[in-house]
């Protein structure tokens, strides 16, 4: 017997969050699909066609072995506990409908369908969580999504945070597509769509009621249509199989950039090197940090994107990515060694390379 | 501008639920899959073969428009936020897989795979986690399905209760299966597979540390066997179009057996009579419910199913279940009528007729 508890930290996203996850959850669940921990399970989902059946189907005896291959399906799961519920730039609900649409993204699958479950403290305002639909609603219609199943439940006063909101999510993957964390190849090159720590940065003032003078806003936007505009990139006339070199797509949440490349370092067996002055942060951002004493690279994002692709397509998934609205500060950040094995190595302005590992803690509960 | 708030009844599965389901949810969310408001979604996924490319798609420009349909595909999702969260016959895990592999069943879906998404309070001990952990990993066996995506999230002590769980799940729907809450017809047979109540009053009990002489134990079950085994009488070499006969499942969780047939009799615009002498409820919790005023016919089940089936296949059913052990106690109870559309009427032993209407409120919040 352990007198073990949770701690806030294990909700991190650091390094604590990935021990209770591997060492709890993982091993008790252990089955090929999970153990590849991407953002979402890719599953090859059998059935059969209307009208093909088998005299083992006709009595009914229908095992997973009887059927065929139908589809390459992503499916995915996030719990959302932002605290405050209503942020600049968004809401639980926008973030909800962003986040499982992004997990979805970021397995190259095209997302269709999502669930919505709402565990609601006992007097939260209806007008409240009707906000909070409505951006749900509008958030689906502009990620171009369904919300198909539900569910709703009430607890007592004081026994939750007034909204918590699950999604989940499907989406059909293209067989040319084939991005996991596990891909990265030393040689490959890193990007990142857009200028990083907005989201964490925004939830933090706004929960503490800090003022500054510049207006910080979360980036929370559903990713689909930039990795649509960077697949239709590769797949000109000469050549489509171009897309199958987008090795991995991950959203940098919770942790942050850093976090997120070390989960693709340690993924893929590679190492991750990045120059510090190429990666895009907003003044405000920087500015907000400095004050504030956090690194904007472990400062979470929700509506930016790391690509890591082979070097011959950089350029051209750059071109792609800056040309749409959510990939306007895209760049390049950095390579895949094969040296440091499962690290991330940071080159700062001075020249100096440091490891850049997990933050073991929590930096920044309660951001998503 | 209204002042209304979130009450716990708006979770009790009732009439309140429902309101704001529809008048909330269903109207900012409508679109064809939802507005069903079956247990499950079932979606017809459109997807290529690899290897089948069109010009269009060439281009990266895929649409769902460009796609064919590759299966029909059950989708639910379920928050669990029972407490306590260790109760006789199950926990919180336990529980979670069970409710959403019966979701799916209930849609006449073979449940393939499950997310897990877990909302946990700072300081829940380790040792409870792994128990609960443990439990889900079993459950899920048993089920024959895998967990193969999640997500964890801690909130600061207070602002949770110890644990809730969301379980999303997929399954696919065999071609000539085609059950819904709208099918019931005039002329159906009404059955149940046992003894209603059984789970509520074992939360309750073990809630309020009640002590009664006997012992009483949810009755929390995956139900994917039962619904098989239904399909599997059906489906003998003579004709196997009978399953098409059964017309609805559904699982009578919260708001019990006369909710969920409130829902069927009201989705498919017919009546539904049933004989309150032949509604199996076992001795524990009939004593239980007269000593603590509840009806056990208002009161949840986790391993219960409500069919209706046309009348000819009504016999097969009831046996094919009574041959399953979590069908032993199944009974026939009522029928469907072309009166008294969208009512429950219970014929009483003394042969008096009532209508039985949802509950307005909460008669046991937190059970599921």
């Amino acid at each position: 017997m352990t007198t073990e508890r949770i701690l806030l930290a294990h909700g991190s996203g650091g390094k604590l969050s990935h021990d209770l996850v591997e060492k709890l959850f993982a091993r008790r669940f252990s089955n090929a699909i999970l153990d590849r921990m991407d953002d979402s399970a890719v599953l090859e989902i059998m059935g059969r066609k209307p009208g093909a059946t088998s005299n083992r189907q006709r009595q009914g005896n229908i095992s997973p072995h009887s059927l065929e291959l139908v589809g390459k399906l992503a499916f995915t799961t996030d719990s959302y506990v932002v605290s405050p519920i209503v942020f600049p730039g968004g809401d639980i609900g926008k973030l909800a409908v962003c986040g499982t649409v992004n997990d979805l993204c970021m397995s190259g699958a095209h997302p269709l369908y999502l669930s919505a479950g709402f565990i609601i403290e006992e007097g939260l305002s209806l007008d409240e969580l009707e906000g909070i639909v409505d951006s749900m609603a509008t958030t689906a219609l502009q990620a171009g999504v369904a919300i198909v199943t539900g569910d709703t439940k009430v607890v007592d006063k004081g026994h939750a945070d007034l909204l918590f909101i699950n999604t989940s999510g499907v989406g059909i993957v293209p067989p040319e597509v084939n991005v996991s964390g596990s891909n990265a190849r030393p040689g490959d090159v890193v990007l990142v769509s857009g200028t990083m720590g907005d989201h964490g940065m925004a939830i933090l003032i706004q929960r503490e009621g800090l003022q500054f003078s510049s207006h910080l806003t979360s980036d929370c936007a559903p990713l689909n249509g930039l990795v649509e505009t960077i697949f239709a990139s590769l797949s000109t006339e000469e050549s489509k199989c171009l897309v199958a070199r987008v090795h991995c797509l991950r959203d940098p949440t919770r942790g942050g950039l850093i976090t997120t490349l070390n989960e693709l370092a340690q993924a893929s067996d590679v190492g991750i090197e990045i120059e510090e002055t190429s990666i895009p942060v907003c003044d405000p951002v920087r500015a907000a940090c400095e004050l504030l004493g956090f690194d904007p690279l472990y400062v979470a994002n929700e509506g930016k994107l790391v690509a890591i692709v082979t070097a011959d397509i950089a350029q051209r998934v750059l071109e792609a990515m800056k040309a749409h609205p959510y990939g306007a500060n895209a760049a390049i950040i950095g390579e895949v060694t094969s040296s440091h094995a499962g690290k991330v190595i940071v080159r700062t302005a001075l020249g100096a390379r440091r490891i850049a590992g997990m933050l073991a803690g929590e930096q920044l509960p309660r951001i998503c």
